[in-house]
């Protein structure tokens, strides 16, 4: 399938812009610059996406594809970028291929914090009130006192990873619902205790103290499956779990079996495991009433998405004239990575 | 159908309870004082409310219920208290009615503050990111840059009725996601205004500048389709309504104008019209898909109902026993009405 691609004359080369949302507008720097661009349909297989990106200099992964090796191969001797759009690439890129292949690696930490957070809150309010119960009952019958909701200012919201966005998220918590919050994270962000007034907890307490326990850290080897059988297992009965990151992080035999016993008694995911994960396709079907699953959708904001688009643009167009730039993520960038605190989630 | 009763021995009257959800410990302080307790199921028609009226010296409204004219009559020579659970008691409880029996009319205003706002700020996320067309699409397909939602500190917020409620909503969105708020109110909040940073408009210039136009009045005879063609007329096309106030409050015929011509793209409500009103049959028939709606729920938590539920109890056990309340709001109140710029929304 041969991707739509719009052609300046120049012919400085081809750049691959996958996913879906993508305003071509802000493409047009590139494009001035004297560089193609090819935008093909969303949702590409590794063999199209190896097609896809015969001979391009940069590509600009928006989409939910993965750059896998054998991709990233097929474009060895053109392809020096690669733009990750948003901040979870090593779900997406295979980073040891690309180091390898001497591919830059950029990320766009930061430009989609707000409308992941809103995204979030929003889901810890729905999970608890149970919400989506709720639309459509118009005159509903009586109600037992047990059935009742508690106020998000009588519950425990633990956040696991206090970055750029699980820090957002903790701010609206306190400041506008007055939730008790508390964290864990590979490093505690003592500032950020004094200044939202919440606690660190290693994540064994954290799991144990949460009535809503929420996961905002990057999905990568070190966070894979980070929410097992033994977090799962400390959390009490009818806890919400809400995971706006990867859905990796969450190992999905664990997650069966807190649902099955009721420690978990609602679980929400933007972006859920891969179509053909068995473990997946059964958590659904015994329990898909109890989850609440989004496609991945949290930074799709108008603003959200311009401002990593913004930034993907700004990272290809320098590296490919030579330039540093800020975002690089890979060890084969030009400038070294910057220190793990100022990094996004974690 | 003969309500729960349960009877103390002291034989000091009976006292009606409506509605679910109701923390029946709470209520121990009148069986204390000797009162028995009855608790029919909810939805009472008039004339099933009239019968559990019937020799009761107290009317603790939790209910769907209209206590009408011959409803309270039918217990006029015993009937003293009419303790309304919420703040919207002019739309449950014909004022003229009991004024002229001479029983008095309580509310509990502020109790189910943060519930409510909660709700609400829940519902203008949901409505502005159409969070029920995501839920479930698990792998979403092609989505163009149009379809994107604004992020919500890119949006303009408009709030008619800038009360307790309105205010904590205001404050949420200010403070949490610096949404862009303005308001109308029957009386400016200067102090609102600076601390808030938000500005006020007048009705019409406020619905012009909304992407959000959030409804928080109470429900009487002054705001009756106070939301009516004039208004809904003047909003811009694609604009969102949320009512969590009373159903009343929004004119169904000029709301199914306005969604017809598309100006209102999505409208949320909590609470809705009566069953058989024929222009509410018309507007889920023809928009339903557009419309969401809960069933006066937004004040339901635990935390909430509780606050309510013993601002209540305390009045009807302070004017049984002869003693001043402050949350009286009928013309036959033993201590003056509070002045209208401590009341509830408005």
């Amino acid at each position: 399938m041969a991707g739509r691609s719009t052609r300046n004359g120049a012919g400085k080369g081809t750049i691959l812009v996958t996913g879906s949302g993508i305003d071509a507008r802000r493409l047009e720097v590139l494009r001035a610059r004297g560089y193609d661009i090819r935008q093909p349909p969303p949702l590409l297989t590794e063999e199209q996406l190896a097609r896809e990106l015969k001979d391009v200099v940069a590509y600009l992964h928006g989409g939910e594809e993965r750059a896998t090796r054998a991709a990233l191969e097929s474009a060895k001797s053109t392809l020096k970028v690669v733009a990750f759009l948003g901040v979870g690439y090593e779900t997406f890129v295979d980073m040891a291929a690309a180091d390898e292949l001497k591919m830059v690696v950029t990320f766009t930490p930061g430009a989609a914090r707000d409308s992941v957070a809103t995204f979030t809150v929003a889901q810890i309010i729905n999970a608890n009130l149970q919400m989506f119960r709720l639309i459509g009952n118009r005159y509903p019958d009586w109600k037992s006192v047990q059935d009742l909701p508690y106020e998000l200012s009588a519950r425990n919201v633990g956040i696991v990873g206090m970055g750029v966005i699980g820090s957002r998220i903790a701010e609206m918590l306190r400041r506008a619902f007055d939730a008790n919050v508390a964290y864990y994270s590979r490093t505690p962000k003592k500032r950020l205790e004094r200044t939202l007034g919440m606690e660190f907890k290693a994540l064994p307490d954290l799991a144990e103290w949460s009535d809503i326990l929420v996961v905002m850290v990057p999905g990568n080897s070190t966070t894979s499956s980070m929410i097992d059988d033994e977090v799962l297992g400390g959390v009490r009965p009818g806890t919400i779990l809400i995971n706006t990151a990867r859905p990796s992080v969450v190992d999905p035999e664990a997650l069966y079996t807190s649902m099955e016993t009721g420690r978990i008694r609602l679980a929400a995911f933007d972006g859920f495991y891969s179509k053909d994960s068995e473990a997946a396709a059964k958590l659904l079907e015994d329990f898909g009433s109890r989850m609440i699953v989004t496609g991945h959708v949290a930074s799709h904001t108008l603003q959200g998405m311009g401002r990593m688009l913004d930034q993907a643009v700004m990272s290809i167009d320098n590296l490919l004239s030579g330039k540093p730039d800020p975002h690089t993520v890979s060890a084969a960038a030009r400038i070294p990575r910057r220190p793990p605190s100022s990094r996004p989630p974690g």
